[in-house]
């Protein structure tokens, strides 16, 4: 099986308009703007070099999709590129597309191309992802206003875990929990639409809830004053911070969490009734301000990942 | 210097409308439809290692720009991704994006934004890029008709003699023409507008002409009947092929031409005086057919490049 009876079996299932040209045509509806994203995964730097067809596929996907609900836009379709250290074997494909089609599925979102390479150095999976959002109302980082409540939709800090984990750097009775919050992010896609409604600003967190709410700080503009009282974490979470095993300031800086962090302006607030309110944006220096348990602030010798 | 001031020193010039979001947000204008290519080039694999930071980036963008043109697409914008083994060096990054820069001016595009990433590996460039088409007139494989021309744009083979150069497999005193083709393809944008309007069919070759001739054969359900002696090859070619350091076979089958190969009525035929009519599709199996210079029907043993 060459390459291209390779793209045939495994991956023109993915893509239910074709893969016979050299690109993909896309018909965008009138009043829409389009969005897109990309990230990229390597073995070895941003996944565990073992880690399973599925995981990765997942991951690779949902980074992405994350990026497409921070910015208030629907999900319509992605490139898929793929540099592999040796032919791939026909188990790790089926498995790798089935988890695909899974997220296809559950996401709406389909394949429209992207390229099959080989590569001497570790797999490599970069995904662009294009999104739709109704003209003028995507979602920035520049848009919060002082007064404005900041929300998290989610608990962060599970994916770092997952990570410790992976690198028997932790061990935990909860470590499936922590390692599917590392490999398979759930973007909040549901939220989109409430975000463009009501929303003044937004992001992921990929970097670390610190680092990220600083870009929305710099963004906008303004100082962010965080209560860590009111930042959730899973009770997984909280049993290994009970038990000194991680620290609060680990899981803020942490990052791969993929959760969502907006601005809401407070008469709004109540339109979010399942997100975190965890501080508030206010006029000041563009920085992040937490509070700790004890009211003292904290401070943070990294505030998030980095690659260089 | 860490990531973030790479971004924002070196990419954020290439990024006209800023890289500020988790996304970029592009308007469409109507009537026009989305055309989307990727294209990804690992060092060692799809170039020499030791290839220069503005060969690497006119090679990564025009490739992707090749596919546009075939499509009869106009360029918009693109996504970088770079995996970089190490931190670039502020020397290799002012080369990689001058030459950047220069293609952007050249050819109407800008970055929309991307991502880099450290790889336990070899450079990796992948670009998507994303072209305008009115709608309903994107060109495809699949439009070819008996009795078209097959039109070739232009000479196909220098880049692989430039690839042997490279690889000091052949020493001709032309080697920096052939380098420049491999390195420097000239993507046909400017026939997108005049294929859009009269050609049934266009690919560009960059797994080789015999291989791309057949991609239009499949696609269209038409047997190719092209004549060698209509072939067009530069002169620093053509010299090679004299002394037998090449043949033709090699010429057809090397790749990385990135010129456009494509399929006009015959009475359309005089609204392409620059390119070059090889031959005609004809009802029959879908299959290349070569005669030489003798009349004789050419064979391959290898059609074109696959990766694996």
């Amino acid at each position: 099986m060459n390459e291209f009876d390779v793209i045939e079996k495994y991956f023109l299932p993915l893509a239910p308009r074709g893969l016979d040209n050299d690109a993909a045509v896309l018909d965008i509806p009138p009043g829409r703007e389009l969005v897109v994203t990309s990230d990229t995964l390597n073995a070895g730097t941003h996944f565990p070099a073992d880690a399973s067809a599925a995981d990765i596929a997942h991951k690779g996907l949902r980074v992405n999709l994350s990026d497409l609900a921070a910015m208030g836009a629907d999900p319509y379709a992605y490139q898929l590129n793929l540099a592999f250290p040796q032919k791939p074997e026909a188990n790790w494909l089926e498995k790798f597309t089935a988890a695909l089609v899974a997220d296809q599925e559950a996401f709406g979102i389909f394949c429209s191309g992207g390229d099959t390479t080989r590569i001497n150095g570790p797999l490599s999976i970069s995904i662009t992802a294009l999104g739709l959002v109704p003209a003028g109302q995507a979602l920035t980082r520049s848009g919060a206003q002082d007064g404005d409540l900041i929300f998290l939709s989610d608990a962060v800090g599970d994916a770092l875990i997952g990570l410790r984990v992976l690198q028997s750097e932790i061990e935990t009775a909860d470590a499936d929990h922590f390692k599917a919050a590392y490999f398979k992010p759930r973007p909040r896609l549901d939220l989109a639409e409430n975000l463009r409604a009501h929303a003044h600003a937004a992001i992921d967190v990929s970097d670390g809830l610190v680092a990220d709410l600083a870009h929305i700080c710099r963004g906008s503009g303004l100082a962010a004053h965080v209560d860590l009282t009111k930042i959730p974490f899973s009770a997984p979470a909280q049993t290994l911070l009970d038990s000194g095993l991680v620290s609060h300031a680990d899981l803020l800086t942490g990052g791969d969490d993929y959760v969502l962090l907006f601005a809401v302006p407070e008469n709004k607030a109540p339109l979010f009734p399942q997100s975190h309110i965890i501080g508030r944006f206010q006029a000041g220096d563009p920085a992040v301000h937490i509070r700790d348990l004890s009211g003292a602030a904290m401070s943070f010798s990294s505030t998030g990942w980095t690659h260089f």
